[in-house]
């Protein structure tokens, strides 16, 4: 399974990087497969594994802000291992194709 | 915490309301406060409870699907209870005064 | 099409009512049909109608917030209507069945 | 503004890597800026201009599936540019710092 989520505190101004760095910590000492861009984190592994660095990163940043929103999607696909590589790798060779 | 949730099976064809009639019982045998409308199902209670459900909703996608989509969004705030109902009188009070 | 969305504004604190009563007061007006719940506000149309009240709805709250965040999931389906009702009556027509 | 998109396509099987790199064509074809990673597809710039692509990107998969799902997430903030970089750049020197 991989998800992708972001999390934004409210009620903590317009600024959110300080935020947002204390959850990719979490995320990233968790030692799972991730990566970050602008908009969402992305986790690779089980769900009970994933759900609890999920949820350790949303404590984080709920232990600085009143309000946090949480944005997740999960592709949940059996069999599928490393696909944070392997679905960019089978898009980028579908556009080679063409 | 209210969490709105939807659950998308792949590979089984365009039509998935049987799909997601199976993720709305588990829902619904939960017994945590619930609605589903057109596009979401939103559940309110504690991040482990609500999870819980989330998780064996999927789950039951997930036995009859070869790959399930979850689209989520967790709006978190210590204190609100019954969150389901109070958001939305929130929003129609502010309409009516204008 | 069935659009579900969100507006979060940032950086006006953490109560943001006034603020999603502006964008569903976009929405009502627009005389598309709707519905919101405590989590979205959903809108049934042709893309091109559909996302013009989105942007309406937005820059109704962005003239207010220095941020502003958007969530949005569409179901498009040729052919479709009502599907606001019709989604839900069937996943209540399967839950029934059994 | 950034936003994050998916286009998955209902009715089509559970692979659906061709119809993601359709519409990855289209956003690349477009000029504006952006990055494909395992879950969503990121474009920056004004909303017209975004959304117009997205439509086209949706359409291009919509064409060759009865239906199509789409989850989307924008960030708006006035001011911002190159948000694509500077965003995740934000984030990583507040880790460096501790």
């Amino acid at each position: 399974m991989i998800i992708a989520f972001s999390v934004t505190p409210l009620g903590v101004g317009e600024s959110v990087s300080e935020y947002v760095a204390d959850a990719v910590r979490v995320v990233r000492d968790s030692g799972l497969p991730n990566s970050t861009d602008a908009m969402f984190t992305s986790i690779e592994g089980e769900w009970d594994e994933v759900m609890a660095v999920v949820k350790a990163a949303v404590d984080a940043v709920a232990a600085k802000a009143p309000r946090v929103s949480v944005v997740l999607k999960a592709d949940i696909r059996a069999g599928v291992t490393d696909g944070l590589t392997a679905k960019v790798a089978a898009v980028e060779e579908r556009l080679a194709e063409n």
